[in-house]
């Protein structure tokens, strides 16, 4: 099983180190008849891209991605869907350092634990290029749902202690602050306290929401597979992540009931619920209101202080971590979040289409053949 | 798939609604030769049960398991064990009131828009006693898992506005109070505190705090079946549950890297660390330490207040819910919470048996065959 | 995963010994709004059930099942299906002798080794018993199937030399006659074969044939998991099957590519093929045809002369093997054949469903939420 | 699902079409410390590469495999290992042909029901270039095997009406004749017969028979996922495979119980059988002997007489098949066998790695955290 494989309808397996050829992903279960170009795949790995900020490491990481299979006359064709990005930039001498020892925060002790040994350039398979593969997978999980109306997006919310406000709120903004932050003037804030941060050789944690609109009412399955539990598999799965949160999250285990509980009323002839506390799902269930979600990222484990750890020989020393780090993982990993829930909500939809004996009946028939 | 089989390699399918004839689990993948009794599940359940406290329901709910197979001589074989609790107490006549009708906060609404049906009588499949073969599975993961030197146990940490303090706290007391909690002090007051919901007609929520000792460091897989990852679908799979932490969680989105690092230190010849801000796991690999999780779970949504809501045929009408219904759900989902960390770190467990050449070719030279 | 549960998406739990308190299957994955009663399943049941016929053993099985979950008001609820048949005629008693040596033929010595146990009584999970649970459920993926316009059925080909005839061939007579076959010259003629096997105190094997018609094109997956690599696994995993044919099967192996093509040809405006060589598929998925496959059954291990085996404690003995026994368990097992036919057939429609966007297009805005 | 993903523990995930840029396979659950080499990988790739004999077609088709992740200084790291292939030699002018008519015995008509479109150039993903895949994972698989002291290779048995004959039967022959065949007598006299099929514008089936030496007792799982169903499942998925035999296969079904039952005995004070009809598998689990298996496998479908078939738009044509085809499957198709087999041992070696408690134990005490 191993861990690279991920969803059971619509599977994708990734793979590639950050220091190896090439990182990649292979989709299993990508219906056919979705329209796909390397282009739309590229918008997305761009948005992970770090280096042009002053907040990102300027390394330069082209991460230009092929098809190399799946694709015919610009259309899938229902075989397995291979992405590969090839890595160009990497430069094994700068990570020398980190063989043999080991950073606090990072997954080298785990990983000489669990394996007995690492490919300790650049973190090999523990290192952020790592969502390379789910990224790319991400890009396509998206625009099969945007076919079926189903949108999602997600953002900053918070980084250290400046949070975005209602009031500011302007989606568009997500995509044009350095931070990821739907607020200019939280952008702003946020900004200066990173810059703080650096200055202190130090780094910063935050917040990812993610909203889902248009998903059906009736979407994840009853009991351990609900839609909120894999989304909590999901964005929990990304590196970093330390807590996930659905809908009111912590603070509705400190509501009570009749604040909590959400209104069931009749607008429009439609179901619709008077308030969202639920983030969107019930029982396990979409609603078909808007899914909310949100991912609490921890601070770059990667600092410049000095910091006490060990050697894989058990020698107490002291590290002073070198080259170019982040000073928060956040407005990187906003679109692996979206990634994420792409893959999440689309592997459910296909999943859910046997639930019914009409609508299996409907779609045998439709088929007429 | 729809979502009653849980575990890739300790496999449980779960079954069974809360007023049909009985409810149960079935175990696939449990070793031969794991010694095991009736008695020792039926702890479980006794745990489960409700009806002794003012603060849970006075039904009477005998929950008496039977091993229908996988015994022999006092020994698990290999093969399934059938776990089976009858309903004896259920009286189908109390529900025929939410047979129309859209309950607030609870799964009525998603699983007719699912499934265009639903078992109305006690809730159905979405009923809390579907934690019953939930939790009977867990008591043998548990037993498993002492057997190789692991132990865990949860406990109420927060009941509305009352948390536990470190300087009251007790293990031993989480297994006696009314509430959970591990300390007679926030017990009292959370009581207190219980009371006057009740009064109000209304319900509370609260947290509950699972730590995991004396488990090997590298069990959890390292890409997407991070043993974090895992371990949050297991708990949100968990109805009511809202939100899920490791380690410092939300507080560590909120602070740096030089607090949240964790420095790795040799002690007595052991790796360690020096604080746990990581709550024991380290790219999604356990490192070694203690585990530690929580999940936040909401109010009760059954609350005796008139709520607005819809009936089936999209009428806006007037609930006022009858029957008896605890006004906090945590207590008696404590061990639902150990039950479904149990059987995830069981089932990573055998997963990562094969993750090495070294442990695989020791096994099978071992053997001797 | 330890292999007692079978299916991706119509996902079946099976468990029980011979000797246990009961045998039983949970079905996790069947849609709701499908009739079923437990009539229904009994029928299927009652065919497997031996003790009618001289060639079967007299042993009274009454196997009676029962629904315990996912059925409400008549019909399925999309949540899983336990059914139990509680064993009430079985004699622990007559089972000793095999207890502490290793019949020929039969798993006793691969239990011992695998689990370094095993429950003995009428060869605990080895039995042929085990099969109730798999019977129980293709009987609900039968049901299904019918809905949908799919028919199958299976019945005896072949017991020892005595094969049926092509001008003899009579459907209904399969669900009459003692050995199964759909054609009353050949069925008396196997009698006496088998009369003679007896006599000698000797077993017999033989073959069964299975064929289903109306299943739509395009069903089965293209790499891995082609619908006759299902169907192989599926026909194997039924105890003492040696071998599996689809269309042609050995004999293809054996003809020219002139010979074994089908032609495909436009009849009524309709696709079909002049010759079905391939048994209805083409490329792993069916091609509109009939499928049909062949299960060559080995004869009853347990035979009544004596035989060379050991102890389990390492020492050569002679066994003479007491008790009743069938001399051909062909009969018995057409309606496993056609069960797990079934139960692999459905899984494959429902995976199919998510081939296409169009399709999933169709679903989803059909649905009109 | 989709269908290109095998395996359990050890997982791949094969991708490509015959014309596309490249094919490949990542394998997931690979254990670290396998020292692996791309020579080792590429002995195999160049075992099922044409182009060297009469019989086979003369195209050259490098197939030079690249490892581009999990391995790190000459060792599997755990991580996923991608390998892929690129395709140099393919010529997508030669296919237009079949673009729009469905080639009997071919694939073409049903993907295009399943998928409403296929890639159609050289088959495509139905093309024998898709075994690229399963075959350099196979060669790791192998590795691995050889590692824990199990042996296993196939060889032609028989091509058309011509068979090994036991008195001529030389293991290493099959590696040097031109049909795979372990007899040069039987070689030469199966070319004469494939030189006259190619005269006759036909072609031939045959069989391939698999042996695996040094698998321990107990391997394979109890009821679905017994050992000899998972075999037939990985040999069916092998395109143009029409049945499965394990052990005496069909002549069991022919053969008396007491003719058919494989006598135990102590030999050399290790249990042993006198003869093995039974294939080396009881009950589904292996029993320490010689597993042996057989694949049939069809005619080449690629003939070059005229034949009748239709076109996409149902017009009834006659097709005549141009370009270069193997007049027979087989020896190309034996490495096939060997790779699935090896990847299917493989797997259920680390699946049975959890089924006894004192294996368990033994393992998490020895690595002594």
């Amino acid at each position: 099983m191993a861990g690279s494989i991920y969803g059971k309808c619509f599977k994708i397996t990734t793979w590639g180190e950050s220091h190896g050829p090439a990182l990649g992903v292979v989709i299993d279960g990508c219906p056919a008849g979705l329209p796909l170009t390397e282009e739309e795949i590229q918008v997305w790995l761009d948005r992970r891209r770090p280096g042009q900020t002053a907040i990102s490491t300027p390394r330069k990481e082209a991460d230009h991605v092929r098809i190399l299979s799946g694709i015919f006359e610009g259309y899938t064709t229902g075989t397995p869907i291979s992405l590969m990005v090839e890595n160009t930039a990497q430069n094994s001498g700068d990570y020398s350092q980190i063989a043999s020892c080991y950073r606090p925060g990072h997954a080298d002790y785990t990983f000489d634990c669990k394996y007995g040994r690492r490919d300790y350039r650049g973190g090999g398979r523990s290192s952020g290029r790592e969502t390379i593969g789910r990224v790319a997978a991400g890009a396509i999980a998206y625009k099969l749902l945007k076919t079926l109306g189903i949108d999602l997006w997600a953002y900053t919310r918070s980084i250290g202690p400046v949070s975005i406000s209602d009031q500011h709120f302007d989606r568009e903004a997500s995509r044009k602050t350095v931070t990821g932050m739907p607020d200019y003037t939280a952008d702003r804030e946020a900004q200066a306290f990173l810059n703080s941060c650096m200055q202190e050789k130090d780094s910063a944690g935050g917040v990812i929401e993610c909203r889902i609109d248009g998903i059906p009412a009736g979407i994840g399955e009853t009991v351990f597979d609900k839609l909120d539990a894999c989304l909590a598999k999901a964005i929990l799965s990304i590196g970093a992540v330390k807590a996930f949160e659905i809908g009111d999250g912590v603070l509705a285990a400190a509501s009570r009931g009749s604040e909590n509980n959400d209104a069931f009323v009749m607008l429009e002839g439609r179901v619709t619920k008077k308030t969202n506390h639920a983030g969107g799902i019930l029982g396990g269930m979409s609603d078909g209101t808007s899914i909310v979600l949100r991912a609490h990222v921890k601070p770059t484990p990667s600092i410049f202080r000095p910091q006490e750890t060990i050697t894989s020989d058990g020698e107490n020393i002291t590290l002073e971590i070198k080259g170019r780090h982040d000073p928060v993982i956040v407005p990187r990993a906003v679109v692996v979040v979206e990634a994420m829930t792409a893959l999440t909500i689309t592997d459910l939809l296909f999943e859910n289409m046997y639930a019914r004996m009409d609508g299996i009946k409907a779609f045998y028939t439709k088929k007429d053949r």
